[in-house]
């Protein structure tokens, strides 16, 4: 750090297990990538590629290289595991996690239907292969999932070998775990943490009230996704309270006002 | 590409008559250029410098040659005319135009009041000298332009000489073609499509459900324009059928669930 | 400019005491702050480094230098103040303004309580230092000021030595000067201009629409803050009728038709 504050919550270290942060690429540049990582390299935990914007982004392999340099680990989104299963080409998309190394896979059906089964086959077979992780919750803001069948689901996609699972937001952070408003399903998120280990799930939440409403819940220490890469140094700040919004909240220590 | 998946929407090969990307550059920087023609250089058609802010960014020379170099060509933003025309200064503008080299110009009265018979001579006048964007709609939220009206002034100014004709949003997406709410005024946009050519339309649509909603309706090869440098890759993937939002709606081959 | 205008407003000359502009860098690379910079340091008078993101950045020192370099000033954001406060940390605080050789300092209370008399005393003291910028306004939507109380904090503030007095609005522009919904509380802008000079107010107005509400109000030359670094350029162009919003505002001439 800069300079030395009192009573600073005290921060994971890398690898984090809890209190780590996935942030989305949506198709920066090689310059844009050495500049996020210039600023958050040190808070940021890994780095998904949003949706399918891997398959037009013409910097692939270089971009990989650069996050890969950085020790920050990559996946693409669950879209592109989606868009190769609808067209019958899993083995296409395991040779393309081949090709490009990579080292994670998200298996999400966030678009398409599935039997729950077998996505949790797919999370098997991948498990072989990369780290999983696996999401619940659809894209489509009219389809609700009752809190007891998001915590069966994450339930079985841990069983079958997910290393975390990640509750559905979109971009925007306006589906799955929130309202179309952007409001917390709060109760969803209580109910899912009395059976599913809190280090086990990583939220999305790409909206600023979102992150605060997770970091007043659950502490400096929540992992949370869906993060823009210039977001990423205003939520360190949040987590540290050392935002409007949370400065309150980590105070133990007397006021002098 | 990087990979291949099947039964992928054909797009459009450059130079696009339909399927065409006009990005809005409000400001970048030499390097901000380079960096997203890095990325999206393949997927943009043509760049527009957003209203008059050609008149303060200190870099514009360079600028141009930049995108010129990459084969992209370039204009300013109708306001950019209009502010010379408020000020009879229309030689100046023309002179302007010939000073940096431009091959396309913008006439607009979204902020004047203009007799249509004199808007269609600055087209005819100004294709003399470049290729012409015209645009129709207000960008006074209150001035609701009738479909019958929208289909007379496209087909007048087309025929004045405008290589295509612009629907009016704003960087916003709040006027013109939108209600101030951003929800697109679809009675007006298939009336258009009854009377003036599908290719000939460029649609300013700078929010995502906007795009999701003229792709859905016209499919991955519709002009769409006023997109943010940063969200060139995002729509390319929902013409691909590639993201979420039009997941569904160019596939046509069997789910295998 | 890059070409002739006629009637375009004055614009006031750096080092300006009317018409200033203060950005907000949350956590810019130093590339991105040469890109800035490359682009509209000429009309950009002082960057904030929002709240406490200076914590975090790993970049400061040499992010600074790059700003001196320009001849643009930087202060630390008023939550970093408060954050040293709270902790009883002040004369540590004193340190880090030596020790990164800042010449702007904000004294703020939005997000702690102080006794107004407290508040001023570290104005003053602060003011041996370095220039001092004073924020009056809460962060907490919930907090209404009365306009009789803003003017008696602002004038105090700036008896006991601030160079000027900011209207909080954080980054949303969501609070202070701003109902929830980004509106201009107008009533008590107008009530404050009846008893504090117009020049040593500096309007934080993140949002474009109050922009424009403050120039259709005060002119090109109002002192406006909070402003993104991708929203200088725009900004600018708001100030001389360039664009839309505005564009009717600053026209003496006859219209052509």
């Amino acid at each position: 750090m800069n300079y030395t504050l009192n009573s600073i919550p005290e921060r994971a270290e890398k690898p984090r297990e809890r209190g780590f942060t996935m942030a989305m690429d949506k198709g920066l540049s090689i310059r844009e990538v050495e500049d996020f990582l210039e600023v958050a390299g040190d808070y940021v935990d890994i780095v998904k590629l949003g949706w399918a914007t891997s398959y037009v982004t013409p910097n692939l392999k270089k971009k990989l290289d650069v996050y890969r340099a950085a020790g920050i680990p990559t996946y693409f989104g669950g879209t592109l595991f989606e868009a190769f299963i609808v067209r019958n080409q899993f083995d296409d998309y395991r040779r393309v996690l081949d090709k490009y190394e990579m080292t994670f896979a998200e298996v999400s059906d966030g678009s398409i239907e599935m039997p729950h089964e077998e996505k949790c086959e797919y999370i098997t077979k991948l498990s072989e292969q990369v780290t999983v992780l696996s999401e619940v919750g659809s894209k489509d803001a009219e389809k609700i999932i009752p809190p007891y069948m998001w915590i069966k689901l994450m339930k079985a996609e841990l069983e079958a070998g997910a290393w975390k699972v990640i509750g559905e937001a979109r971009e925007g952070g306006n589906v799955g775990l929130f309202r179309s408003t952007g409001e917390v399903r709060s109760g969803l998120v209580e109910e899912i943490l009395t059976q599913i280990p809190f280090e086990k799930i990583l939220w999305e939440a790409p909206q600023k009230a979102q992150q605060v409403w997770f970091i007043k819940l659950l502490g400096a220490n929540v992992n949370l996704g869906n993060i823009a890469p210039s977001e990423v140094i205003p939520l360190e700040t949040i987590r540290l309270g050392l935002r409007g919004d949370t400065f309150d909240h980590f105070l133990d220590i007397e006021k002098p006002c």
